[in-house]
């Protein structure tokens, strides 16, 4: 590995030439990086090569999280790690830097580290947690949920894909041995820095290169069924219709101008319609609602807005609707003595870093709900496109990252 | 097989029971028969052994379709068979009636014949069409286009199902030899008798267990290509985005509207979702419109109205729109002289026979545009449901079907 700052930048590209063709689909360029697929048992080994290059002492927990130690010369076993690192799976269709920037960024930053000759007096660990979005088993951050313990094993193994396997016959398929629940290895954190590409275009705004966040939006998924009655997509006369496809795009479009008025997100991104056939009036629509707000209080007023008005068009459409949260994560306020400390110390290298709010959620999330100390780097977007085979981030800005992220380490094992 | 009445009747009501587990999911009691599946290869060779048992010649043609020959005793080679029958295969989750009551119902009906002890004085011919719904293929009454050579072997040779298997493979891994293309038996066929569950409840409100059928509505299946721009479903302003499930609603909205407005039918019952993930923007929406009107003209002006709409909703909402029409169907009257014949006919045992209209599909719509004279012969729906799992029809209405039926025949074949 790098022994020299150009060295290293050399490996950080050499990295991502390495994970460029893994799960791309050559139709749209887009990323399938689903959990437990073939791809990402690729992208696990893949991670496992690097560690070991860098002699980094690598640990699976049962959750899938899989999480590398360099541990201090001559250190006893210590509860003060440093966290870097993100995941490596990706929504369908998605981009190349979402997740994986973190990871490959942490390896560099460790080679870099090491360029400089910094001994660490701390452990700093890279983590590459599960299943961050939720792309397959439904539930976001499932590996980092269930290293923290804030989903039970319970819960989380009752959960399962769009083919009915559950989450732990998943795991045993892709060679990875379940044993869910709370991680031995969180308590041995002492805090979390999580580096990501940006998903809007704030930093373009500011025209920063590199930022740090204050907290992430509360977000939650709700499972909209909405259901009416299969008949004769011709026989069947306008009138006599009990058509959810209809209730369904009244609450869409409703869902929309909700979030617009209040400056809110609300998205029906996945449905799922029975019989499905065109032929045939469904009789079951089931639309999954994103909704992310500024704070709780607007969340709450967001969802019982659009449930509201969804239940109004269900009932004078004639048909029946259930809804049902899979997933509410509160808003998270990151540490912002640690932030502060990271923003004050970049500032040599950077200049005024900016401080940001983002309504993605991330890993770093769930540990900060957890108690761990956390903060959050963002690597800026020139486009602010993500979730997307768009999603795009300039070389200069991933080196800017990977010095940020390197800087940030030295202010916290120095 | 039955050689009284009653014994008829007692095979009619075994077919059903044979025919009953065939396809059905036990979780909605709904039946899945697509062509060339498994299942269907089940109802084939349930066909074939009922043929067999009654002495009928089978012949398959290369098109998928079976028709099974009742010659007169000594009778040679001749050009005016009565063509029965009606198709075995479903829409997804369709109702146990649509289609195979046609077929039983003349296996029936020949049954009943000879109890009577009718000699027919031209051939009968029971015919089991293939993919008459067009639930694998997406264009509905396949095998009689292909038969009548209302389409060509090279266009439905280029068809492919959702998994992008082509018509002919699926064929050959069903076992069924492909030749598409018209078929001779077509020219030894003089006139075409097909009886069918009605999927409306004119019937009902007329009070009558069977009526006769003026002709078929025009139909039209047409794709809605909505493309935007794939985004993350948190982080992207409701105002910076291009999704195109904003559009797909307020085209199924106005489509809706059109459609009551005028009379008419329209459906959206069928979505294809890219990349359908709960945190992603869309990039694409394909959906499918169903649409039929009481004449031609009608269809075009609904046809242009909500294109013209949906043009306008993708301006506004920034996405872009391609529509095609994958198969379109043109109105259709029956033969006016045989149906009157059939009328008049049937009023010693059935009083007034109403003679209603369809808004549905049949291959009967095929035979007759192809130049066969062709009535319909419609079975009270005491709901008026179908293409549902709950689709419905009484026994003592199907027996008046089969009494219908074979008193048709002794008009035509006597």
């Amino acid at each position: 590995m790098g022994t020299s700052m150009t060295e290293s930048f050399d490996d950080f590209e050499q990295m991502w030439r390495d994970l460029a063709p893994l799960g791309r689909s050559a139709m749209s360029g887009g990323y399938f990086r689903q959990p437990y697929s073939p791809v990402e048992s690729e992208l696990r080994s893949w991670f496992t090569a690097q560690c070991q290059a860098r002699g980094l002492e690598l640990e699976a927990d049962g959750n899938g999280n899989l999480v590398a130690w360099w541990r201090p010369a001559g250190s006893v076993e210590s509860t003060d790690g440093v966290l870097i690192g993100s995941h490596l799976d990706s929504v369908l269709d998605g981009g190349a830097y979402d997740g994986p920037l973190g990871v490959v960024s942490s390896l560099a930053a460790i080679d870099l580290l090491r360029a400089r000759g910094t001994m660490p007096n701390r452990p700093i660990v890279v983590g590459a947690f599960a299943e961050e979005e939720g792309s397959r088993f439904g539930l976001a951050c499932l590996g980092s949920r269930l290293a923290t313990g804030v989903i039970s094993p319970e819960d989380a193994g009752a959960l399962g894909d769009r083919d009915g396997v559950r989450l732990g016959d998943a795991m045993v398929a892709a060679g990875v041995e379940p044993e869910l629940g709370r991680a031995a290895w969180v308590d041995r954190i002492g805090c979390f820095v999580e580096l990501h590409v940006e998903q809007g275009r704030d930093l373009v705004d500011r025209d920063a290169s590199i930022g740090l966040a204050t907290g992430i939006w509360p977000h939650g998924r709700y499972r909209f069924d909405f259901t009416g009655a299969a008949n004769h997509a011709g026989t069947t006369r306008m009138e006599d219709r009990s058509d959810p496809m209809t209730t369904f795009a009244r609450t869409a479009l409703a869902a929309g101008e909700a979030a617009s008025r209040s400056g809110q997100r609300a998205t029906f991104g996945r449905l799922d319609v029975a019989p499905n056939g065109t032929n045939a009036i469904p009789s079951r629509v089931t639309a999954w609602l994103d909704a992310r707000c500024e704070s709780d209080a607007q969340q709450v007023r967001l969802l019982a807005e659009i449930e509201r008005l969804a239940r109004e068009h269900a009932t004078s459409d004639g048909t029946r609707l259930e809804v049902t949260a899979e997933s509410v994560s509160g808003e998270v306020a990151f540490d912002p003595a640690l932030t502060e400390r990271l923003r004050s110390g970049l500032t040599d290298r950077f200049g005024d870093v900016p401080v940001i709010a983002t309504a993605a959620g991330h890993d770093a999330g769930i540990l900060a709900s957890a108690g761990v100390p956390t903060a959050m780097m963002f690597v800026r977007n020139p486009t602010g496109v993500s979730h997307s085979p768009e999603e795009h981030a300039e070389m200069d800005d991933c080196l800017s990252g990977v010095e940020a992220l390197a800087d940030a380490l030295d202010i916290l094992v120095s």
